[in-house]
């Protein structure tokens, strides 16, 4: 094969790219596993008259305990009696070479004859890497890098997670417009409109875990559950997860239906989250309150904060926020802006905190 | 003029309006008088092959002591060496019929001869009031209400502030994510961003007054300036006030230059606001500290407020609002939000203080 014609072929990889892209999507945004999606294209010149770049098939991941894209997609092709001895595997991002609740990936694509494979972003997961390199060694060319912005995107907390060793933790604030998450008599529902509740519920079906301090738990005896706007459950539940030492009344709204009910009794946030992380739990958001807030603050564990901010005055209650020791504004930790999209009379900041300011 | 001539004149008059609605925002947003436009139209028929809706003269009110856009726009006409006899005056606002620095315009149409008049919104200014009565006793036609909303709303706060014998108040804020607007040390330069600062000056230099309470005049010396991104100051600059009991050391920067600085030693609202009508102030920007806010939030003075939030955390300081007596969520004061703005890093959001409400 010439320059030339890899050249083309690499447009012609580019187009399955960002096809498979749009199947990873597909995918569930919670759950242990990342969301990927890989399409294989037929070698050039097989078959008469064929078009390199024909797809043999396409698959996605869809979620825990279910094939992986690569192997969904091999299946895809073997179902539609394809032959991909010698096809290019386009997948989003590097095969496992790790044997977990379904066989290594890289194994699975050797077996199949798969003669190259185009990689969007290189597997950071610690106990899965090692796919590119068993099968360059089996003599397979691999390129890495296509599209690896897209797809780092898409990968989004679950990346985070997985190269850090912790969940990726969403700080959630539901405040009013002088900082205020409860009246001074602890009432807080509601601050925020039904637009910025339906959003902050979709958020929900969308995390692995909900997190909250034992004085919310207490406070609030919160259902911690994601419904839509006629208090239907989602379909996805996340873990319900309260933090902290006291002991919690039987028969709360914790016991109805909802996501597993978990009690760390622990106030290092760290612990938590490596308790979390032992689940296999990748994306959490933290609830509140306040206590919580700042104490997942503090240890630097935040790395994006949603509040959703409405127009209300208190002039007393509750911060958002309790002490983070900062003494002057020059020490105010400052995030990024991601999104500011207004929900009803409401507005939403989305920010990251960034690592230099942990 | 029968039926169907009239509609097709209203027509004509409802253009006339648009572009005297036009003129209107030429003049400046602060003073003690209004944004007023108005146009004078040919009477049908007159000199020969002329088609009715002819523009004899135009003007607008360029600000304090300069003629009334009636006025000018008579000027205008003779200026141009057009005779407005049986003419029609098209304005945006009652003719005055009151002498205060400028004669009342409602004589001056009277003199001139015009024979009907078109206005958008009847005066609320109970001495300037009586204009189109005075018209109709001399036999001139009155129409009042045409394209009554779109010139209402140009009116803005000068309207509240005439019709309630007080001036409007923008309560600012310039605040943390968590509702902070200093720090534990009462530093608070800066929490926000450039592009919040260059807004809010720009709204600096569209009111009449900027008021402070004591406590941030001593704890910030704030110069109280309208300013531009290179730091020179706006031809507007409005009044500095500053409201409390206590004494402020000479030689800070409010001895700089900049508006006239008023001292208003009271900490009743009221009375500041009373204080400053009686100057004929018509739009005041509050812009602290948090005891003051509290306290014109308590006196249910407060029309609007602009709160700048900064994606910023400080976990401690001075929140936005001192206490409002608010004990419980219910009792939270509910504002109508008008507009969400991101400014740079930072989210602008412009929401109304209703009546019911205070
Ligand atoms: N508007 C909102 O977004 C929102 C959200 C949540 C809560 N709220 C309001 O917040 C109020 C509850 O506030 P809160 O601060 O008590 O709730 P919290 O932060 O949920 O719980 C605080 C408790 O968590 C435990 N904890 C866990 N880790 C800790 C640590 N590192 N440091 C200290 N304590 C730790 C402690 O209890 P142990 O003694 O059990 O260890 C502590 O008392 C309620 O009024 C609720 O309505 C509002
Ligand atoms: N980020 C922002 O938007 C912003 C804006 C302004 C200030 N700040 C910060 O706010 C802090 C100053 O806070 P502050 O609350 O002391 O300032 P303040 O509200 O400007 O001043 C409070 C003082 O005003 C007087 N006062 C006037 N009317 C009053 C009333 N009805 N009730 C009580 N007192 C009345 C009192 O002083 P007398 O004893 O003299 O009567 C009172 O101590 C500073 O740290 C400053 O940086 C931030």
């Amino acid at each position: 094969m010439g320059t030339g014609t890899a050249v083309e072929g690499t447009e012609v990889e580019r187009d399955a790219m960002a096809r498979a892209l749009d199947l990873a999507r597909r995918g569930p945004a919670h759950g242990p596993n990342p969301r990927v999606g890989c399409v294989l294209l037929a070698p050039a010149g097989t078959a008469a008259g064929e078009l390199p770049g024909r797809v043999l098939g396409e698959g996605w991941h869809r979620g825990a305990g279910t094939p992986h894209a690569e192997v969904a997609a091999l299946a895809d092709a073997r179902s539609r009696g394809l032959d991909v001895r010698g096809a290019t595997a386009v997948v989003t991002l590097e095969p496992c070479d790790h044997t977990g609740r379904t066989g290594p990936c890289s194994a699975a694509l050797l077996a199949a004859g798969v003669a190259r494979v185009v990689v969007a972003v290189p597997d950071p997961n610690p106990a899965a890497v090692g796919g590119a390199d068993r099968l360059r060694a089996a003599g397979v060319e691999v390129v890495v890098g296509v599209a690896e912005d897209a797809s780092r995107a898409l990968l989004g907390p679950w990346l985070l997670a997985v190269s850090r060793g912790r969940p990726h933790v969403t700080l959630k604030l539901a405040t009013t417009l002088d900082g205020r998450v409860a009246a001074a008599d602890g009432s807080s529902r509601w601050i925020t409109s039904p637009e910025a509740r339906a959003h902050a519920h979709a958020l929900r079906a969308e995390v692995d875990a909900l997190v909250v301090g034992t004085g919310t738990a207490l406070a609030d005896d919160p259902a911690l559950t994601a419904r839509d706007a006629d208090g239907a459950l989602a379909a996805h539940q996340p873990l319900r997860v309260v933090v902290g030492e006291r002991d919690l009344p039987v028969g709360g709204r914790l016991s109805g239906p909802g996501g597993e009910v978990l009690r760390l009794r622990t106030r290092d946030p760290r612990e938590a989250l490596a308790a979390l992380h032992e689940r296999e739990t990748r994306r959490v958001l933290v609830e509140g309150g306040p206590t919580l807030a700042a104490a997942f603050l503090r240890a630097g564990v935040v790395d994006q904060v949603h509040a959703y901010v409405a127009p209300v005055l208190l002039g007393a209650g509750r911060p958002a926020v309790a002490d983070l020791g900062i003494g002057t504004i020059g020490d105010a930790l400052r995030l990024r802006t991601r999104e500011v999209r207004p929900l009803g009379p409401d507005v939403l900041v989305v920010a990251d905190v960034e690592e230099e300011e942990r």
